[in-house]
């Protein structure tokens, strides 16, 4: 059954890439050369395609045709590269999956306008729906990608506040990374003519996945191996990102005076050597074992998520497929 | 008759403001405070709302209720806003209507992700019409925000091209200026129930008056009274702007070695006066005549609106409010 599963996900994800290439193809003209060529180039770098396929899953939860839902499919992998593009311009990042970011490679004037003519691409193909409800689906893909902005924005005000807690951090990334994957789901479902109900409850479900997705994220940049997983390993420790892992070892260290000067010593660091940075932080947390309450957070989350799944009435099944899903995304390595 | 064509434009002037008054008040909340506080700022820098009255005019032109096109109308404004404040930070413009750009006021970050959100913003009040015809409307928006997308590329590009003629000029300005009018008033047109016929000749003349406004602009720069226009007088020459006033300049100019190596000595200075710079080049477009040969441009492309507009068959009033409206744009001061 776990094969059968897997399977089914796997044949989604070969149809996703080749959908994208055809839009690369037929939707992407040569001229203005740096405007089209920087979206195509930003849609080859790859991913996991993980939003699409979630169009996908949700659609064929409820019986429906996932050949209808591909048009979203494309809109919300276009969406999500829409926000790299511009994010990696706002976080200065050189990087992303082993290749210069847009900015990096043309520069920041062809990123900014690369990614609003990609999110007017969204658009254009979401509008391409042959669905009944298809205005139902544009207002839930609008109010998603408000969020979004709204997530990146306190992702950026966390930068230089003080006090951030971990309900902020969760509140962020609910808006910055998980909300997409909920609205993703809830699409799929409403193309498949879902009712109401069930639709919420698959937003409901790729919203706990997505924060589950995060923290994995966050443990990943840490504890994952830097090659598979195409950035620089403890990049978010070198740049005081706060993600679970700092806030809960800032949190903790409060009961402890020498972890705490000693934490707070390499947050507020100017010059110092990056490995020895890393290295250190790693040794608080895990002195802290910040790793494991991360791991139980996430466990949390996708219990919830599984919750939700299960209260959905459809085939047990393709239920089991998207419970899989969710669970390779928590497992995965990379 | 003038006197009536005009209330009735200022009537709408008034509905449009207050109708972004409260889009302002309702639909832009307090928090994230940079994300909605830069949107609010970026609306309230004013201008003229030419884009949304184009919607009310092509409405009204057939018989249409402007109310029901009232969304629509601050559509376009929103994606107009969207496009100034991305613009701006792509041309390092510090001052907007005499005021600090978004980018200055706040920063590059808060620029790039309120104008994303205004984007998303727009895409929200759009579906909110209450037409038949919606999806044919939002089909209309996306292809005319792809082609700004492209002449503002094209803006970008022509800036270190070497040869730049003065029709590519002319397409540039159309794509990046010409076709939001154009199609501001084709959505309103269509939001009224013109016939597919109708609505293309309502785009036919918005894009010609489009390109009036745009070559009328270029004059301004040079020759419109500072204070009035609120940006930097000359600005277009001090920074070697390829408006059509330079192109036909560098054009004239391979006739007269002397005229030729002095517009050269100037474009090509690193270290100048500004003023000393403005006065020689308006002292060269004054000997080639250029100002008169964009007047004979702007009056060529106003005559083929006129054309479009007249053999729209529709009230003669109702079109004669549009002809002065159009003429309105081009004999501006400001």
């Amino acid at each position: 059954m776990q094969v059968q599963g897997l399977k089914n996900i796997s044949l989604f994800q070969d149809a996703i890439q080749k959908e994208l290439q055809k839009f690369s193809e037929k939707e992407l003209p040569s001229s203005p050369e740096k405007l089209y060529g920087s979206i195509k180039y930003a849609l080859t770098l790859g991913g996991k395609r993980t939003r699409p396929l979630a169009v996908l899953l949700g659609c064929d939860l409820f019986g429906g045709a996932v050949t209808n839902a591909m048009p979203a499919a494309i809109t919300v992998e276009l969406f999500h590269n829409f926000t790299l593009v511009h994010d990696d311009i706002m976080d200065a990042a050189p990087l992303r999956r082993n290749a210069a970011t847009v900015h990096k490679k043309w520069n920041t004037n062809v990123a900014i306008l690369g990614g609003d003519a990609m999110l007017v691409k969204a658009y254009q193909l979401l509008n391409t729906l042959n669905v009944k409800n298809k205005s139902e689906i544009i207002d839930v893909f609008n109010s998603v990608a408000l969020k979004v902005c709204e997530g990146q924005q306190m992702d950026m005000d966390y930068e230089t506040m003080n006090e951030v807690t971990i309900a902020d951090y969760l509140l962020m990334i609910e808006l910055k990374t998980a909300v997409l994957l909920a609205g993703s789901f809830k699409i799929g479902a409403l193309i498949a003519g879902a009712n109401s109900a069930d639709a919420d409850k698959m937003y409901e479900f790729g919203k706990q996945v997505g924060i589950t997705f995060q923290l994995k994220d966050d443990i990943l940049d840490v504890y994952g191996e830097t090659n598979k997983f195409g950035k620089q390993k403890g990049g978010d420790i070198i740049s005081n990102k706060k993600t679970f892992l700092l806030l809960k070892a800032l949190e903790l260290s409060k009961q402890n005076a020498v972890i705490n000067r000693e934490l707070h010593k390499w947050v507020n660091a100017i010059d110092f050597n990056e490995e020895e940075k890393v290295n250190a932080v790693v040794g608080i947390y895990n002195t802290l074992e910040v790793k494991k309450m991360a791991e139980e957070e996430m466990i949390k989350q996708y219990n919830r998520a599984l919750e939700a799944l299960n209260s959905i009435g459809a085939d047990e099944e393709k239920k089991k497929q998207l419970s899989l899903f969710s669970n390779s995304l928590m497992n995965r390595e990379v």
